[in-house]
């Protein structure tokens, strides 16, 4: 079967990432969305929503450590977490690993997700019956409004925000992530990749600078995501984002206090990224 | 014609890149290898060469900003600089750019790819009439086997080393570079993706370690590579090459004194690398 390839549907990728297939998994079609594993030499199974990889098992680590241990570590005692989306279990799996978390909430929206990935993504999906998880099939962006003070950190582990996870990204939805936030609180969101979708990052720093006081970016090189150079957009209503605050005391493959700190760009190149001048 | 698409056909990436084409310019196959230019949107002309994509309009200057001005702002005076491979001139424009360069000699072994760059890419093989220049019709691995303290800097360029491209790659023509280098000289070359091709980029680094006293390894995302997070080894007979030794007083896009430092991996995730660990 090495003649049969997958190759995604991303009308905001200019390239089009194919991989070679081995075996059909499962095909599925939620209330939300289209769902689709498949297994890929080199990469293992490749979870896909709407035409698009959004992790494979050999390189998930990467977002994943990511996503979660830059604003985890960056704050000092995150006990209460949130992330919304993340559905896959990736994230969840990482947020656990800080004994300081004593509850983490998973809103995502599509159920189906959840449950292809316990059943096709072990190694992945692996935190779901952790006691201090609670999992909601709920809009996270209803979600966050009824909260106030409520979280340390709030993770949007989201697809692309264009279609309907676009909300996740509006200024009006950094105000309520602001105010369901304690006071020293830490937001952070995939902002897409700095080649092909600068303007996408930087409407959400645009938008984040005007609710937080502290607005930054960090990256992680991607395999599985057109555009590689994968940014994070980071807010904080009080602690410094660009240094561990506590020492890196969990197992991972990638992320460390020296990666933590080499994920987020120079200065001057961040300024570029900002102003459109690069 | 947005529907037609070409394919990667890399044996050594596990996955594809399907670059949407507008047009076909040119389709050749010289004494070394097949030729094509196509013109994909986003991207502008793409040259691919047997069936890899080499380089593109749009995103060209990240490659050859970064295998050039690393290696020429390390050193304190590059007057001599030799280029194996390169053909398409980018690396070449680059080199130029510093005053300090007396004279750039361009070794590559296939006068096609320098014709059809110069007819197709007039941004990119923009300075081979400079009277600086030297190009050369010749084996890169023979030519450099000629010469004794001759070269500042040695850059080679060359088409991924497996093929042809892998006698660029050893330790006996490592031997050769440093015997061609100056007493201060530095070496450069490609050496593919962390997470594709670690197993080159330690191979390489092995073996310029048996050769030179300072090796070291830096980093570019390029998105037109499968693999993304590319390597670059440099080794140096004297100069330290993680600092710019003089003032960035030339024009680019990305290449900066601050992206110098940061192109180089920390310390204890470049070890983790070598180590195979990572």
């Amino acid at each position: 079967m090495m003649d049969v390839f997958f190759i995604e549907r991303d009308p905001y990728a200019p390239i089009r990432h194919c991989y070679p297939v081995s075996k059909i998994l499962y095909e599925g079609k939620s209330e939300y969305q289209e769902i689709m594993v498949i297994e890929s030499p080199h990469f293992g199974k490749v979870l896909v929503l709407d035409g698009v990889a959004q992790c494979d098992e050999r390189f998930e680590f990467i977002y994943h450590e990511f996503i979660s241990h830059v604003p985890l570590f960056a704050h000092p005692n995150p006990e209460d977490v949130l992330i919304i989306g993340g559905g896959d279990g990736g994230a969840l799996r990482e947020v656990l690993k800080h004994k300081e978390v004593k509850r983490a909430v998973l809103v995502d929206i599509d159920k189906q997700v959840i449950e292809v990935s316990k059943k096709f993504f072990p190694t992945m999906a692996v935190a779901f019956e952790d006691p201090r998880v609670i999992v909601l099939n709920e809009d996270g962006y209803k979600y966050v409004q009824d909260y106030e003070q409520e979280f340390d950190v709030i993770i949007v582990d989201s697809t692309d925000p264009v279609g309907f996870a676009h909300v996740l990204t509006t200024e009006e939805f950094f105000k309520y992530v602001y105010r369901a936030l304690k006071d020293d609180g830490i937001y952070v969101g995939q902002t897409e990749s700095i080649h092909y979708h600068a303007d996408i990052v930087r409407r959400v720093q645009k938008s984040l600078r005007k609710v937080f006081p502290i607005v930054d970016l960090y990256t992680a090189v991607i395999p599985g995501y057109a555009g590689y150079w994968w940014t994070f957009s980071i807010a904080s209503k009080k602690h410094p984002v660009r240094e561990p605050s506590r020492d890196v005391n969990i197992q991972t493959k990638l992320y460390s206090a020296d990666m933590h700190r080499h994920a987020f760009l120079p200065e001057s190149f961040y300024q570029k990224i900002l102003s459109g001048e690069y």
